[in-house]
């Protein structure tokens, strides 16, 4: 992590040192993207060992915030997201994870977790709509 | 953000209520894709303000965690990202919005943020490459 703070901002933005940003609390964001189709699967946080285990097992790895635990995405369901390209954004602090999914990559079964629409017009209590994923 | 605390787990997830779950921080995270092509283009975060700035206006807000202040994607550059559609995770945690994007997204010039792959098996200090965006 040392690293990260000796990187000028030209150096983070533009240079071929991978020197993740974690957040104040150790935290980076991914968002995982079918890695055929490009659809957006998931937005979760890694931290550094999740970040590690994703690199070593090419598997992808969260820091699940509200369980306040590692976890392997598909360690109950068996729907792993297997890992085929890992791209990295300007500030080092996001990553886009292009993923082949074993199956539904959402807890609900959905194939994406983003799986409703907010209608613009509609009152908040009813503003969600299903959309085919 | 009361009615946040009061759906239950099942309304959350498959409710037509929009409860936007905000971290301990007051942020939710949000990913911008271009709505023509799907391409990833850029990962940051919302407040309830840059939300309901994003909902009045048709137009990407931001709140910078760096600079601590609601920021209109595009406000400096004019490559402003105009909503086409918001979607919603399982969770309401994060939110996926479909853009047109009026010019390159990224503050560097490159049309998405995500413009560096890291390779696999090559030291840190050399492993990011940057790839066609």
């Amino acid at each position: 992590m040392s690293l990260t703070n000796q990187l000028s901002k030209q150096e983070r933005e533009s240079g071929s040192q991978f020197a993740p940003k974690f957040d104040s609390q150790g935290l980076l964001s991914a968002v995982g993207v079918d890695a055929e189709t490009k659809e957006v699967l998931v937005l979760a946080f890694m931290n550094d060992e999740a970040l590690a285990k994703t690199r070593t097992t090419g598997v992808v790895h969260f820091w699940s915030r509200s369980r306040g635990k590692l976890w392997m995405k598909g360690e109950t369901s068996g729907n792993v997201l297997r890992v085929e390209r890992i791209l990295v954004d300007c500030d080092q602090d996001a990553l886009l994870i292009h993923a082949s999914p074993a199956g539904p990559t959402c807890h609900t079964g959905e194939r994406s977790c983003f799986y409703r629409e907010l209608r613009p017009e509609a009152d908040d209590s009813s503003a969600l709509v299903k959309v085919k994923t």
